[in-house]
């Protein structure tokens, strides 16, 4: 059983485009770190506190069609704020590891790559909203964009994000993939065609790291 | 009746703290701008759009008591960002005048002010969130944090921001004067003890200037 090499917890975060089979590695990845002994929160994003999702519901409802960019980009920095306070860092500062379903990567992704927000104003928002708190692994389920919403496609209605074009989601795929590039010791890169099998067992190797530096 | 002397119209806000008068002097305003002529359109912070609205649930929700500081302000701006966008500007542009119960005033005072958070902070949202926008004119109704509170107390349930102590109602009510005093071309401070017929007559007086330069 791992024991922290330090008081502070990890933090995990998954990554993806729409279809890339994050909801599926979460519960496998969840059942892997909970074998291993992690004191374990699991939260997601937009959302992980009542008022996150609150904001879940308004960034997410398709009725809600005229929301600008900006105000997508700050209601995503307001739940973020929130879970950051609320959940991950006294999480973190008991020790305790966290899987996030989504963190600021997505936005960088989503609101800067797809919306086209400035890079700089999306930083700014992850200093002070997010405390410049980053991961300590990152996932990124990384898939051709048809592949992901053709399999997106069987799950019934689409939200507000999900009704958007072919260009939005290679945008956001591109922006993953540059954040990965850019930061190859925070992240791995999952190849999300795979069997779910194949992807865990990827994820698995890409958080072991985590582990290796617990005292014998 | 007034014909507008550029084809943009004005804004003209409502500021102040709790008990102040401001939603029956909004009525007393409203008629007398249409009855002068004005084509207006009544709007409120933070809400006015369908997101806002949303968004104003989860700010005012006293069953929100953990929202931290900084998500406050991003929420407030989102609802902003969405406002400016989708009702004043557009209005505005087609000549038409705004009267909006709060606007970014409110977020340097209770935001600034009562929470604490940054006023560069606030400022750097005002010029992206709020695209810069200042009203042309903005009546501040002034009154003892006491007598307010006294005022508000006869209302029945109190949501979430109404809830603080008085310390945090000083601090709102210095921030609004200071930002009056720095900005007296565009602040009418109104004595908001004064009976309500005598503080729709200082706001008439207020905005009067408004329509004097309109053509003959």
């Amino acid at each position: 059983m791992p024991v922290n090499p330090h008081p502070r917890g990890k933090l995990i975060t998954l990554e993806g485009g729409e279809g890339a089979g994050k909801s599926t590695l979460l519960r496998g990845l969840e059942a892997h770190l909970r074998a291993q002994g992690a004191d374990l929160v699991v939260t997601r994003e937009p959302g992980g506190t009542d008022v996150g999702e609150a904001v879940r519901g308004v960034v997410l409802d398709a009725a809600n069609n005229e929301l600008c960019a900006e105000g997508e980009l700050l209601l995503m920095f307001a739940s973020r704020a929130q879970l950051v306070r609320q959940v991950i860092e006294p999480a973190l500062a008991a020790g305790r590891w966290v899987l996030c379903d989504r963190f600021t990567d997505a936005s960088y992704a989503y609101q800067g790559g797809g919306r086209g927000q400035p890079l700089e104003r999306i930083a700014a928002l992850e200093r002070w909203a997010a405390l410049g708190l980053r991961p300590d692994i990152t996932l990124l389920l990384d898939l051709p964009v048809a592949q992901g919403r053709a399999r997106a496609a069987g799950r019934g209605d689409a939200d507000r994000i999900e009704v958007e074009g072919d260009a939005f989601f290679e945008r956001i795929r591109d922006a993953y993939r540059s954040r990965a590039a850019a930061d190859p010791g925070r992240f791995r890169v999952l190849d999300a065609s795979a069997a779910p099998d194949a992807v865990l067992a990827q994820a698995i190797a890409g958080v072991a790291g985590l582990f290796e530096r617990a005292p014998s």
